[in-house]
């Protein structure tokens, strides 16, 4: 539930939620990251704190260079959390119609 | 963009995800929903203005009685956006790993 909470709350910014499509593209390092967004690096790197923190990317350093990636796991658990409330809710309305239907016409 | 910022605001609460939860099994009326979370109602229904607001609950009136139901739409909109960044990440991974495997035995 709390990893729910936090990758939620990490998808609600649209900066964050473009580092994302960034990097679904590969790994990339801080300092190209960066330039594509018209930000204060502290503010950016605050950014990727959260991202990180909820697990959405992880990071390593080589040398004097540090590089994110995409981790998709919690992408997936969000997707599913959302996927399993949609399709209940579709069962029950295909339930509600075949109920319907059959009180206009009783089955036999 | 602003509408994805809404939904993962919306579903950033344990409660308000509790509210999605329980109206998959089909629509609720005011009272018997939040006799299920124990909590004032007017901060209850505060929740239930921000799922409105974004359209993950769309509620309406048949006398004194208001009945709030699950809208689907915005939740496939996030999962769809998820997704794509999910997918297209692991394609890249795929392409990396192709990539590789030739390094090591270049095609004839």
């Amino acid at each position: 539930m709390a990893q729910l909470t936090l990758v939620f709350h990490a998808l609600t910014d649209p900066t964050r939620r473009a580092v994302v499509e960034r990097l679904r593209g590969g790994p990339v390092a801080t300092t190209e990251l960066a330039a594509r967004f018209d930000m204060a690096l502290p503010s950016f790197l605050q950014h990727l704190g959260v991202l990180q923190k909820c697990g959405l990317v992880r990071s390593s350093k080589k040398g004097r260079v540090r590089t994110y990636e995409l981790s998709t796991a919690p992408l997936k658990a969000a997707e599913d959390w959302m996927a399993t409330q949609r399709l209940l809710w579709a069962r029950r309305l295909d339930q509600l119609d075949t109920f319907l239907n059959e009180l206009k016409e009783p089955p036999e």
